[in-house]
């Protein structure tokens, strides 16, 4: 129970920290409950096993995710070093917090890390009128020289729900194409909106799909997890009523084993200063790769703190 | 010479077949060009070599990528089926087509194929005024039990450039948010379409940036090709002005080192049958899965033939 407070604290703080705060401290409250009410088993019996040189499979015993999920990825991590590239699924799961976390474990020690995940239903597929696949991120981070890894940490609807719920708070309506009502019908309305639309909107939804899928078969039926329709709820998972099988899969790539580590560093620094040089439709932008965003965050947090949502603040002053 | 014909007809075929006419027969004066011209090598000396047990980098000497890719996918399914996972990078190749093509070769012998290529600039970053990344494809195939394979191949655009050129040709505007004209201004003027924008549009184009930009590094800068802003572009390459050096990743994954062969093919098959039972929007529509479109295209085609574009038509005729 030691290991999983630290890593869950670690992976939330990895969210703050970079400005995440969807996926930060405000989650404590989400996670303490499933601790309390059933959602989560308190004392899991994980169990890793290496199925081939450079696979494996663990068995999460639906503890904290950000224990199962690090200890995945440091596997993935050991197997790529010998072999080049390691793979693991994670099952009977429960929800890990930033996908990014993760990922970046991998690059902090001159990996390619990829995270998938599938989780339950909240997106609309292109055409469909109810929620089907869940928000279902991907994340990759990969070392870049004398710099802070490139990392993307996105899910594969345009926003996550959690942007209703501001938008709702603030009483401003929704951008067009990102939210549905309860018929499947386009809402700009976000006390109307029920569930999301994939990324693409209603043209291309089906791309934002399609990728929704995409982590749907590598994290969750390839590792034995529930298919995100038949997933019980984040909602019953936190009122204890019922336990989620989410699935992970953490990829590592060792670039020793493909063009150097020196030269994919160095070569990814390049095409990032080509990218940050790029112009751009108004003067006084600057283009940004994915992660940029969040280390600049990153370095004004470590100077000013990191602000805290008041029913966070309320919520950790009355428990501890 | 011979293998190189084979692969590449088989390639454009693959997407004939499926209805992917873009990426097809048409494809093949583009192909003949570069042959004749000197864009790609007519006889290269490919060089695989395998640089960990389950990894390997490919040198395709500029020769026609599709004999490449294939080889590529090839070595990553042989080392997946020991290591439980494979992946092959290709450097110094140039147009591949249909990415698709060699994911199916994957799942058509049991494993999930993972298929990435950069490309010549041709899409905007978000807030960008020029084109950056290719139109980077990727592309996942997996078997599933008793029925054709699952297939994703889509670009990280909206649209292809295809699309443009198609519509200037039938005076038609383009939908929203997918071109950018000369100044980086969106245009649904297909005439002053001159790039495209990134899949996700005005609002949220930084995702499919950020997905195109995955693409570049996992296939570019990890296997040693150009990255895609300093690429020489298709049009240099089709007049024997410039070569490219394109970048693949194939990655093979074998369902027996995770939930099981049988396991993960019948997992897919509910999945899939829980996604094409889904209620839609309107009563007359199913919902479909990434290839249930190119499934039905093929099965049609089969029957009553492949319709071939009177460009094509004429250059075979002339040709042949």
């Amino acid at each position: 129970m030691l290991n999983d407070a630290q890593d869950t604290v670690r992976a939330l703080m990895h969210a703050s920290r970079l400005g995440v705060d969807s996926h930060g401290i405000r989650l404590t409250r989400y996670y303490c409950d499933m601790l309390t009410k059933g959602g989560v088993n308190k004392s899991p019996s994980r169990l890793f096993e290496q199925t081939a040189p450079s696979t494996g499979r663990l068995n999460a015993d639906f503890g904290l995710a950000h224990s199962s999920s690090y200890q995945a990825m440091r596997e993935a991590i050991n197997l790529a070093r010998v072999t080049g590239i390691g793979a693991v699924t994670v099952h009977h799961s429960t929800h890990f917090g930033a996908a990014g976390a993760y990922a970046l474990e991998a690059a902090e020690l001159g990996f390619v890390g990829l995270v998938f995940s599938n989780s339950d239903p909240a997106v609309a597929l292109s055409g469909g009128s109810q929620p089907f696949h869940g928000t279902n991120p991907l994340a990759m981070a990969a070392p870049v020289q004398n710099a802070k890894p490139w990392l993307l940490d996105m899910s594969t609807s345009s926003i996550p729900f959690n942007r209703v719920k501001l938008n709702r708070s603030l009483d401003l309506p929704l951008p067009a194409e990102v939210a549905l009502d309860s018929e499947g019908q386009p809402t700009q309305n976000a006390l109307a909106a029920r569930f999301l639309q994939p990324l693409g909107g209603l043209n291309y939804g089906y791309k934002g799909a399609a990728l929704a899928g995409m982590v749907t078969i590598l994290a969750g039926i390839l590792a034995g997890a529930d298919p995100d329709p038949l997933m019980a709820s984040t909602d019953q998972a936190q009122k204890g009523e019922k336990r989620q099988n989410v699935g992970h899969m953490m990829i590592a790539l060792n670039p020793a084993h493909f063009v150097g580590q020196k030269n994919f560093e160095s070569g990814l620094a390049v095409y990032l200063e080509l990218l940050r040089a790029s112009p751009t439709t108004s003067a006084d932008k600057t283009l940004l790769a994915p992660g940029d965003k969040e280390w600049a965050e990153y370095e004004h947090r470590k100077k000013f703190g990191i602000p805290v949502d008041r029913d966070t603040e309320l919520f950790l002053e009355i428990k501890y």
